[in-house]
């Protein structure tokens, strides 16, 4: 798209109140608006960064065989009170409110209850099971507190995969290639190589939980990391005894910051027991169904690639997060000869398929350029009087800093991008 | 996908409280589960059905200019004390809810007021109009009887574009192109010939604001159409005085039932004055931004292509809302060679581009063709022993009925789609 049509424009300052550094640059570059603490607006940048992310996701969870729909963010009390998830003590951060009759209701923090009750039309007999089922749609939390820009969100865009299994093996097996897939989707999104799969503490159904934990000094929660292994646990379950079991030693553990970035848990009969979510095995016996849940908050995401990623310039995007492919950037758009070129270039790149922002606006190169950076596009193509002379383009990788020339018909091969 | 992998199946019966057969359909064919009155879960079929709609809005949207975002659903009061939209006796269908520390706070109905608090950090100067800014949103309202299936939501996904203008000749422009835009959606949605453009009262900022009314005898309004002229009035506005103003004359007016699918306003400086969006002209003084809005319900034109186009089998997708492009039915699915043959026609079809809903069940071949006949997508292929023996295969078209026969090597050429 043309830049002089993105209504956006970047921001010198962020606001005071915003304290976290990915809150700030989503801001100053035009990604997000803090509509309240801990909900934000996304604007058409940041919009095209998170369907970049969900995009990554969708793929990850159909490899493994995830079917996607679309649940409700409200809630009837009444299933939510059969597995005592409702009553305000038991659960802290449900947003309620009244149908006119007066009738309450809930907006959904988490959706195991309603996505059970559905499958009761659906499960009847093994041969039903298993089923993957995830979604992503928005989560409604009324956490107390919320100043962590994006990263804690009071509303916010969720992925959420439910595993209904016949029995343990198969439930087993499932989780192992959710924990495969997860590390698929943090590769993918840049911050493979410090996201670290977590031990967490598992609940009644099971030992273990698991989170995937970003490292990074501004993260809200504190792991021990051993670095040669790519383990980590968190402090819960950080006791000798644990640590015996898992092989760990605690003199190569770390103690580092980092940020939860998705959670993948063994719910057991928790949720099928008390919502009768039954089966009939091959002779004819009910069993309840064994399930498993695996979120990953895209929201949370997105601020974590903006922390981490960023440098003192600006947000630094992976490929696969980058909201355009390309930022085609006419550095002389007071010169005729280069605005026909830069157009042409511009329709050019779009007929062979790739996205591409197009800084089209008569300003002055310097702020260009830095505007460039804030925003942080994965390859930025310099057009201007000199690179027309000489018939090849600057090419600019946002992260490594490299710079290459190459000429137009290289650039429309997509050469850029594997160089 | 495989239709063993899709875990809902086809229901001989709809609940009984639902009265709108469009309802009934998407329940009983598995696209949608009914959560409560006026709030529906979208399964597999039915958010793959939204998606093609949205896709044709979102194309049709952005070859006006469109540029898309997201606002949020949780509100804050403020803004909409400004306008004097927060109170219940000024708007009746506001659902609210609190902060923890006791903030009341609503859920968003439509989203005049945080747009427009948002662009007066974009627009100051006449350069930055006009903007045309829009989203796919869940509007969320409490309405006070809701038993009209997804025809009338308490939560449902809206496209909704608001337009910021600086002058009355720009707006007037733009509200005309997004008349045309409507007229494409409908068109490309399979409803266009009997969807109407009706003139409706305008409010303080103009004489009309207008609707898209598609015939149905089950619709909730009532229209006076005049069949020739394409045009149509609603009641509120159906007097002799503005019947002459429009050149319609009472004679020639049809009174008929509809359903609204979308609607456009003039909103003047309705929002812009109060939120204080002012822009300088070329001579630096200060004007309100002249505003109009322009929405689309989602869940209400899936409805209502399933009240409109279905038939006593089931329901009827257009080609560009049909969830698949093929559904692929093996109908000898005990028999090896026509397995294997349709499994490689699968594999085929999905490789040259197509979305394909492939039966692999073991079942009865009447049932297996009258799920598909429910399901509705436009296109069956037929796989059995006889179309291995002739090396053709037969393509029944959903909605004519019309039955072709073509090889293998045709189909994927496309050539199905085009005869």
């Amino acid at each position: 798209m043309r830049q002089s049509k993105l209504f956006t424009k970047t921001r010198r300052s962020a606001p005071k109140d915003e304290i976290s550094k990915s809150a700030q640059y989503l801001i100053r570059a035009g990604f997000i608006h803090k509509q309240m603490a801990g909900v934000y607006t996304l604007l058409p940048l940041g919009l095209m960064t998170m369907k970049k992310i969900e995009q990554v996701i969708r793929e990850e969870m159909n490899k493994i065989g995830g079917v996607e729909l679309s649940l409700t963010a409200l809630q009837d009390p009444e299933v939510w009170k059969k597995t005592d998830r409702w009553d305000d003590d038991k659960v802290d951060n449900w947003f309620k409110t009244k149908l006119k009759n007066g009738t309450q209701l809930g907006l959904g923090f988490t959706h195991e209850e309603p996505l059970t009750e559905i499958m009761t039309n659906h499960i009847h007999s093994y041969k039903d099971l298993p089923i993957y089922a995830y979604q992503f749609q928005t989560k409604f939390r009324n956490e107390l507190r919320a100043k962590s820009g994006i990263l804690r969100g009071r509303e916010f865009l969720m992925k959420d995969l439910y595993s209904f299994s016949k029995n343990q093996k198969e439930h087993d097996e499932f989780y192992k290639k959710a924990q495969e897939a997860y590390k698929n989707i943090f590769h993918r999104l840049g911050i493979g190589d410090r996201t670290y799969m977590t031990f967490a503490s598992g609940g009644v159904f099971s030992q273990f939980s698991h989170e995937f934990q970003t490292l990074t000094e501004t993260g809200e929660d504190t792991i021990f990391v051993d670095e040669k292994k790519k383990i980590a646990v968190n402090k819960e379950v950080c006791t000798d005894e644990i640590l015996a079991e898992l092989g760990l030693s605690r003199k190569n553990l770390k103690e580092v910051r980092a940020i939860e970035v998705g959670n993948i848990f063994n719910l057991g009969t928790r949720f099928s027991e008390p919502l009768s979510l039954v089966f009939d095995d091959e002779k004819g016996e009910k069993h309840p169904v064994i399930m498993g849940s695996y979120g990953i908050g895209l929201g949370r995401v997105m601020g974590t690639l903006a922390e981490v990623l960023s440098d003192e310039k600006g947000l630094v995007w992976p490929a696969e997060a980058s909201p355009f492919a390309v930022h085609l950037i006419n550095v002389s758009p007071e010169e005729e000869a280069a605005v026909k070129t830069a157009e042409d270039f511009y329709e050019n790149l779009v007929a062979n398929g790739l996205s591409v922002l197009y800084d089209d606006r008569k300003m002055a190169v310097g702020e260009k350029l830095a505007d460039a950076d804030l925003i942080g596009i994965k390859t930025q193509i310099i057009v201007g009087a000199k690179s027309i002379q000489s018939g090849e383009f600057e090419i600019r990788d946002r992260q490594t800093g490299s710079i290459k020339k190459m000429s137009e018909a290289d650039i429309l091969k997509g050469k850029f991008a594997k160089a």
